[in-house]
């Protein structure tokens, strides 16, 4: 049995109209490729987080899709351009059919 | 007139089985995000990559879809866990339909 997995995000909470801004996340979780081996020649099961989605007032912003070559703890990042206040919401998508998801906010001055 | 988009790769030419490598890629390009007026007031149409293909021997690796918040000249990386050698094949696809296609040798020792 495995720990839930845990999101971190990083981003700053202000920025000026305009400006570019990283947003760092990464995921704790054994992004099992399904092509290992345990110690009694089975294949232990894949189980990736499949999809990253981030969204910025309900809209799309960017989005990933992870194949089992990818590797544990998946660190994503990307650029964004900040033009009005609101609320990320990221979303990780397991293939158990869970999702790990979480919300931060961001004010444009 | 815009100059012909010139992606830019850069990954370690050589890595040892099960070694995590990171592959970082640029693209230089404007992302209009077509929410943009120009100085008659006329709206400046969207034009954006609005997807990234990273394979490996054939095999989706990594995938993005980028929206239009998505800043100029998109910086994208991830990680990958070597297991053979091979051959990356990396697409950029523009609003307009164009393709722009990089490939990169990867040798496992």
């Amino acid at each position: 049995m495995t720990a839930k997995p845990i999101p971190k995000v990083r981003l700053q909470a202000q920025a000026k109209a305009g400006e570019i801004i990283e947003i760092k996340t990464l995921i704790a979780h054994e992004m099992e490729s399904g092509q290992r081996k345990d110690v009694s020649g089975q294949i232990i099961p894949r189980k990736i987080i499949n999809r990253f989605i981030a969204a910025f007032n309900g809209k799309p912003v960017f989005e990933a899709e992870w194949h089992p070559a990818i590797s544990a703890n998946p660190y994503q990042s990307f650029f964004f351009k900040a033009v009005e206040s609101g609320e990320f919401t990221f979303t990780w998508k397991d293939d158990d059919g869970s999702e790990y998801v979480t919300v931060n906010k961001l004010t444009v001055a």
